[in-house]
């Protein structure tokens, strides 16, 4: 591996557009939007014109099955010609590695001031077109039409868990209630309502033991950050946060080849990777934006990052430690259950919340003292892995 | 701008399939013997297990329409898991780009082996279905449904050169002359024939003065690179290439927005991004692989990337200047005309050819003592440019 085990690239600004059902905005408005915000998060000022490049998240065209040329039409969003703008896709993990990529070039000097945006347009198609109807499909996977779609996926983990660890169903649902509760606070939530564990429980089933509350829905949204080389991020802000360590990592699509439904080995080794080049350990991390597409995965979560043991997850979330005041708080901006899933925002925007976490800006679910902070993206039935950590100086 | 104006990563493997339409192969047969051929090019030998990181170059899915979660692709193609794989994409652009960011994370020093692939499987759906049919209509531009498809796009500039600069059609010809010519010796191209300056002025217009001996094939292909920090790759080779300057620019889609029709101000940019960094001029280029999409968009591309003044591209190919033993040899390899134009595999295809002329291995078109080779990608109607420049030690 390469030598570099202390990558530094401050985080000078963010943004976000409100997620959820934005039928009266463009993928273009949702763009200028996020950006807007991010320029204007920054403390001493940052003009659009300074931005040397761009990364671009967009997982799945600007409408679904309109793919290519998207870097074209962020240059003509932003009316910004003749910059670098690449556009990384990477299923639900497009955001997070989106970012990584664009730290790369920091972290290398190529440029002082980057800006990476994540924005999906999801909602202009019935959900039965969109890209989580179909992706397994997309892949040629004999499963595809033999019913196995996304919830289906997430089944299969949770029920493997439940066999092999005795997890309950009541602590599945219990993440939704967690995610409802901090989501119905989050102003750029696509859900601002909290729901009980006995709505949760009775919610319908979709494919046993998921039921409708554990699934995130389907949003449109857009999310920007900006990143810069340390030393020139003085100049602009006094309270920069620090991407300082960043992992991904690739398993096979087929869930068939899978020794074990209880964890995504892509999510071990991306957290293994990211814990390494940023020198901490899992009991470091103060927040963390987890990727509850379904509510089990948060679980399986709390365990692939090293929060808690192998097969303790259920406990973890049970006895309160993923919430505000617990070990390791999750998902306080509601999470995807709640805060919604712009696929390719999804990351960029799990940013824009901890980079708040860490400037002490999040308000109500403020996190008392949070240095250190997680983000993770899980990609297809959990093959891609992302995960990137933030800290405060 | 950043401070890293001495970017140096090592080129120290290179493969490609042939180019062509490989109806027997399927999309993962195509990256594994690109990438068999990669492994085997490197001098001292390299394993597979040594890849540390891979970005992967796919423009358009791995079959027309059918996108997302490529990078598992991949990885179950490879049988190499858990690793991070970055998919790029950025229309025509995307090999260049994807080199340049997998250039990036090397310079950065978080990786010390990294392997770049690029690949696409055009030839399964009918020329009507694929994108360069659709590629208008993809972006809602009113324009393609009133026929201006992408040799349209061509004819715009190259009837906008005729008239300015009196361009000739002779001269658009003589550039695929040229292609055929160098591309009949290449056992990687898609076309292996010559054809006379009447059969190219002879064959049937596509879009005046378009004409179909001007025009690039629809193509199935892979090719693969492996960049490696310069220190390391000195374990693998006495013989390396390095990748010194990389430009990457991105303008409006829009034709309707472009101030002319004789040039592209995306390449331009990438142009003068990748000279500055690799501290160049055009002059010390000694080969060219180029994007002749369409024969006189390698004319402008002669003008757009200084190896002559503008509006002398026509007597740049008249006189010979880009031939073998010319000021600039271009497209020795037959160019995307006649070694095709499978579009994410594009520009690592061209590394490739490049890596080979470094290193005095071009067979009957080499070029002698060839040490700066420059490729260049044009994406969408000259909305994308990117530029990346390789020089021997």
């Amino acid at each position: 591996m390469g030598v570099l085990l202390n990558m530094k690239v401050a985080v000078i600004g963010a943004g976000s557009t409100v997620f959820g059902e934005l039928f009266g905005r463009s993928y273009a408005d949702l763009v200028l939007e996020a950006v807007k915000e991010c320029l204007n998060s920054v403390d001493k000022g940052f003009e659009l014109k300074e931005v040397e490049a761009i990364w671009l998240s967009t997982a799945i065209g600007t409408l679904i099955r309109r793919e290519g040329c998207i870097s074209c039409e962020v240059a003509d969003t932003l009316r910004l010609y003749n910059l670098p703008i690449t556009r990384v896709e990477n299923a639900c993990s497009s955001g997070g590695d989106a970012i990584r990529n664009a730290a790369f070039a920091v972290a290398a000097g190529i440029y002082d001031k980057v800006l990476v945006i994540g924005a999906e347009k999801m909602r202009d198609v019935p959900s039965r077109d969109t890209v989580i109807a179909f992706s397994g499909e997309l892949r040629h996977q004999w499963w595809h039409p033999r019913g196995l779609t996304a919830p289906g996926w997430a089944a299969l983990y949770a029920v493997a868990h439940m066999n092999q660890y005795g997890t309950k169903e009541e602590q599945f649902a219990e993440v939704a209630v967690k995610n409802h509760e901090y989501g119905s606070m989050n102003p750029k939530s696509q859900f601002k309502f909290k729901v009980t564990l006995e709505q949760v429980m009775n919610s319908p089933v979709v494919a046993w033991p998921i039921r409708l509350l554990h699934c995130c829905p389907v949003t449109d949204g857009a999310a920007a950050v900006i990143l810069a080389n340390p030393e020139i991020a003085k100049k602009y802000t006094d309270a920069p946060v620090y991407l300082v360590g960043t992992g991904l990592a690739v398993d096979s699509f087929y869930m068939g080849w899978r020794e074990s439904y209880t964890y995504s080995p892509a999510m071990v080794s991306a957290a293994k990777q990211a814990y390494k080049m940023a020198r901490i350990e899992p009991k470091d991390v103060d927040v963390a934006e987890l990727h509850d597409c379904f509510s089990p995965v948060e679980i399986m979560l709390y365990e692939d990052l090293g929060f808690c043991p192998k097969g303790e997850g259920g406990k973890f979330i049970e006895e309160g430690l993923s919430r505000l005041g617990g070990k390791v708080p999750c998902n306080l901006s509601g999470g995807l259950k709640t805060k919604g899933h712009p696929i390719g925002a999804t990351g960029v925007g799990q940013a824009y919340e901890i980079w708040k976490q860490l400037r002490g800006e999040a308000g109500k679910v403020q996190v008392n003292g949070a240095e250190i902070g997680l983000t993770c993206n899980w990609g297809g039935p959990g093959s891609i892995g992302v995960v990137n950590i933030y800290r405060r100086p």
